[in-house]
């Protein structure tokens, strides 16, 4: 079978290293730091393992698996040592800016985004298994060259995941609204809180708040890094999508101001009644 | 053992029933509809159960868990079967307004919020040990009979519930913060994103969305009449609650636009290390 390299051997690139290998596939795992490379071949995550970017030499397919604002970066870097004719994939939550980016460096690349977070990172908790029945989007253009198209959605399939295809700046419109708005939303809600002035109030709001509160604030409490990672690569959908939050926002506020209470219950019956189309 | 009347077989009232009922108390259980009594009995939430509220008469310590918006017309229409003495109470999740009104109605009133909702509601889904572990919150004012206060606390303490006590404007702030709001921020979300005008990105959006999505849009996708009947009657601190967290999302939004990704990493800080407290 051919060669694949993994370049980033965290949460995604281990446990894409950890299928792979058991596919059968001669996997170079190549990590920043030389523990990393140790780790993943201890761990059946690679067949062989290094810090040297010189290893994509003679892999057939690439993964880089860096996160998001060194993706461009590591393209740039690998260039000089790929194969002619490799294809080269990432697995990066925000597509708009990078997909273009690497393309104009090397033709072979097809942009990715398998939807497998988990509340921890790093490859101590790479897993087998980790994409089955999860979404993996993959995100051609014009310039992508179908041949690789396939050969990583035939990967990704292997994984277990559902392929999804679309345009990168469909890709970062669609997870604005499910990924990366919710977070400020959450974020904003316990930071609202934090705000109120009665100390004896805040404390009874802090151990009247059950399982509601809990799912609502959720995302909002997780790690600040990646938040603003995604703020930052996909701000200008981000920023959008909290425009028309805050316009949803201020129209149900205006019907409590003004007790129109039967407009209220229809609001809430329409939220009601779209949320199961998400849950599938 | 004294005898305890309950108003409203629901999921409230009919654990309340199972409950006391276990303890030996004689509870009477009082219902709109007769097979509601009936079904009450039969499943031994009640020793003796109908839908006269004249069934009040004789019993020590009432219970009216009837939906909030007929609370208090319950409260004026059982006073005159009430025995000289009794404690009544209630278990509506918003107090300002009801409190001083059924006061002025019966001097031995103890305002009450068990903290035990459920996603489904009515006698079906009411079990024993609901306000295990719970907060209970009474809700005593300056008018309040200590010994009832007492009394109500004494049954809420051998529910195995943990008892709060606080004012009724206080309670009714802490519960916009943790409870209302979040109904209203999660709705929100929920119909921003259903604003999406492209079909094909609105489909992606629902296929793409995982657990962050589900979790942050949980209470926005509840019952309508509840957070409509939230929002009624704990209208004013709700909108205050609306109005910081407007400021505190506008705050973020202005972060991000600005690009300014130190702060915007320092707000999600903040949020991260501010959700602990809430977890209890």
């Amino acid at each position: 079978m051919e060669r694949i390299a993994i370049i980033g051997l965290g949460l995604i690139g281990g446990s894409l290293g950890l299928d792979l290998t058991r596919q059968g596939y001669p996997v170079v795992g190549i990590a920043r730091r030389a523990e990393t490379a140790k780790a993943a071949l201890a761990m059946g995550a690679a067949t062989e393992a290094g810090t040297d970017l010189a290893l994509v030499a003679g892999a057939e397919v690439v993964f880089i698996c860096t996160p998001i604002d060194t993706v461009l970066a590591t393209a740039k870097a690998i260039a000089p040592y790929l194969s002619a004719g490799a294809v080269v994939t990432d697995v990066a939550s925000v597509k708009g800016e990078l997909v273009p980016a690497i393309e104009a460096l090397w033709p072979n690349f097809v942009g990715g985004h398998p939807m497998a977070g988990k509340a921890e990172a790093g490859l101590a908790v790479a897993e087998i298994g980790l994409f089955q029945g999860r979404p993996y989007v993959l995100t051609p253009t014009e310039a992508t060259n179908p041949a690789a198209l396939e050969r990583v959605g035939a990967i990704a399939t292997s994984l277990g995941a559902n392929l999804c295809q679309c345009h990168p700046d469909q890709h970062d419109r669609a997870v604005a609204w499910i990924s990366h708005l919710p977070v400020m939303v959450s974020s904003s809600l316990i930071l609202a809180c934090q705000q109120e002035a009665d100390p004896d109030i805040l404390s009874l709001a802090q151990t009247l708040a059950s399982s509601g509160f809990q799912d609502t604030s959720r995302v909002g409490g997780g790690v600040p890094d990646l938040g603003t990672l995604m703020a930052r690569h996909n701000r200008t959908a981000l920023l959008d999508a909290l425009t028309q939050y805050q316009h949803q926002l201020e129209q149900i506020k205006a019907l409590i101001a003004a007790e129109d209470w039967d407009a209220v219950h229809n609001t809430l019956t329409q939220s009601q009644a779209a949320r199961p189309a998400y849950l599938a």
